[in-house]
């Protein structure tokens, strides 16, 4: 059979690769050649999650909870998040605002329920594969809203204005950010919702790595109870269960009734026994997110240390999550031949900057959530190729 | 906080619910305030899983496998229900035609990646409610072109001539049939293929029921290996576990990829432990299917004879599957006062017709799946509310 004649509709047309893909396909292919690979190119963590959480959907599994449920999401899930809310940020969130969803899914379904085709959205960069893949899907017009390297990626006044400025339909933002690790100033966050707000202009706070931040404090958005601010989540980096496919949403019940909607229309509903085992992790994340936030402060600090002291590499040490955003520039303006040169020669695998924006092809990112001595091989193997690459500066 | 102002998108204007709905939060309400509801309305099944489904799931996650995974689908599942089409079915279908989605989503995406906004789709009718909420929710304008109740709702050269007569861009048809349990012939169904094929139509075959077929034998379309023939399949029904929400497509290459891509940018990938029950599960399908058959061939055969025999209500004897489609006109012409009363009066909760299409407001379907005196005891109460409609013929 040929599939030269089939005509596909736009959005299907419109449906883009990712260029992390090429450098996984690599591995992939020297995987089953037999070579071991060093993975640091997914945030797919390599711990053990709370053991409760695998009990608990064991449990559910065994006594056969295996049916159709809500679509919105287990009500004891949604009630236990919307506890989670009140207790730890002392905001009044209930039943009615949480919607239970993949937390991938959230982001295309935000742009989706909020933007017409052709519609601006501004992304502060470097941002996220997942907002560039949505958005071409849909078919919005992308104003990529750089941040400052020099002030460590923070997001300022300058920023937030220039978003606003080019009067998008939506604006995404992440604190903590992948894959800066940047942890936004409370003020800021204020600001940007509260002229957002004001102005009519849908905002998606993509807060996955909140409990994950071990500098500066975290504050989350879902407390302003703005309308037009949709707040998201997710329990895969935080549980170390990206195998779950779970995370949700707060916001306004006439928002969340949409997004409930297309979970009905699309998904009709989650496991309930995956949405148990969540139920039982929210009852020990106080202690787990401790745990993290010991391990990656610890990891990353070292590592963003060892990164820079090399002189040939550059990077922020980050303030929360698992990621290193490292500058490359020095030896190389190509990530991919970087990155491609990375998997073949040292067998390791990271992801090219231009994943997070097209203006970042100088720059990779390191995912230190792997095992430990696989990060740490992973990084000294990074610089057996820095300095490989700039002989002359080593000598 | 007000949510007077906001303003979603055309397709999130577009997401309509369920008339489904309204009865099951009737029922809902009911329940919350202690009345026990007989639940014949969802194809929910009430029998365990098989054994194995379970104890491989389990057993991925207690070795840790939760984890991101391929966007396709687990090789091993792919390889698995290949493997399956080409004993069973004797066509030569390889790895990369098989992709693994949550079904309903797999009705929406087929839609979405092949049909623009305002475009045609022809349904066969009556037609399950996922195919209305994703033709809705894209913007597509529905032919809907009724089968003959008088020859058992079978679809026939007159309907697929009527069908490709309004030139649409695609069509959905789904053999075994949701909800009148009709097995289409092959002849009509390799007809359908084939006038799609050489017209440029895509097709989506939906075969989520063929093998709970107990009366004409199923013959998939997947065998004829058509570009623009899409079949899809789902795991919730054969294997009783609609909570796995575990399916898959069965694609030319070129639209596997294609909806592979949509999975990544959607949804990143599904869980790995429950594709490994799936696998496990694939290992004795068929013992557990021929239980079902069996099951579903006597339950269903002695409700279908007691509504007839009734000469109030009238349905076909299903050949496949767990639905019956009953006519209530010489009762009453509201589906929804019908299930509403039925709910109320008696405790039974079915799904009004117009699910199906706006033209089955004088029908109602029984999902015959939940726990066998349930499902008996919800048939005598509803010959009860049918004998209170029609004194006068009972008397």
């Amino acid at each position: 059979m040929s599939g030269a004649r089939l005509a596909f509709s736009s959005r299907g047309n419109a449906l883009i690769g990712q260029a992390m893909f090429q450098v996984l396909d690599g591995a992939r292919r020297l995987e089953e050649s037999g070579v071991k690979i060093l993975h640091l190119e997914l945030g797919n963590p390599r711990l053990p999650p709370p053991p409760q959480i695998v009990a608990a959907t064991i449990a559910a599994l065994q006594k056969g909870d295996v049916g159709y449920t809500y679509s919105a999401g287990l009500p004891a899930l949604r009630q236990a998040i919307a506890s989670r809310y009140n207790v730890r940020h002392h905001c009044a969130v209930g039943e009615k605002h949480v919607v239970i969803s993949p937390a991938n899914f959230l982001i295309g379904q935000f742009l989706d329920l909020c933007c017409d085709r052709g519609d601006r959205v501004a992304f502060f960069t470097p941002a996220f594969p997942t907002y560039w893949a949505a958005a071409a899907h849909i078919g919005l017009e992308v104003v990529p809203v750089p941040l400052d390297p020099k002030r460590r990626y923070e997001l300022t006044h300058v920023e937030i204005d220039a978003a606003l400025a080019a009067r998008p339909r939506a604006i995404v933002v992440n604190s903590p950010n992948n894959p800066t690790g940047a942890v936004y100033a409370r003020a800021a966050l204020d600001y940007l919702a509260d002229c957002c707000e004001t102005a009519g202009i849908w905002l998606l706070a993509d807060e996955t790595y909140g409990e994950i931040a071990y500098g500066a404090a975290f504050h989350t958005l879902a407390k302003k109870r703005l309308p037009h601010v949709v707040v998201m989540s997710s329990f895969s980096k935080i549980f170390a269960i990206p195998g779950f496919r779970m995370g949700y949403a707060i916001a306004h019940p006439a928002v969340a009734d949409k997004l409930i909607q297309s979970l009905s229309t699309q998904l009709s509903c989650l496991s309930a026994f995956t949405q148990q085992g969540c139920v039982a992790g929210l009852k020990v994340i106080d202690r787990y997110a401790a745990d993290l936030r010991d391990r990656f402060r610890g990891i990353n600090a070292a590592i963003s240390d060892l990164i820079n002291r090399s002189n040939l590499l550059r990077c922020t040490a980050p303030a929360a999550g698992f990621y290193l955003f490292v500058d490359i520039s020095s030896l190389s303006d190509n990530d991919l031949e970087f990155c491609q040169r990375l998997l073949e020669e040292q067998h390791v695998a990271i992801m090219p900057g231009r994943s997070f924006g097209a203006a970042y092809a100088h720059h990779v990112r390191l995912a230190t959530c792997g095992r430990s001595e696989e990060v740490q091989e992973g990084v000294t193997r990074l610089m057996d190729l820095a300095r490989q690459l700039a002989p002359a500066m080593c000598a």
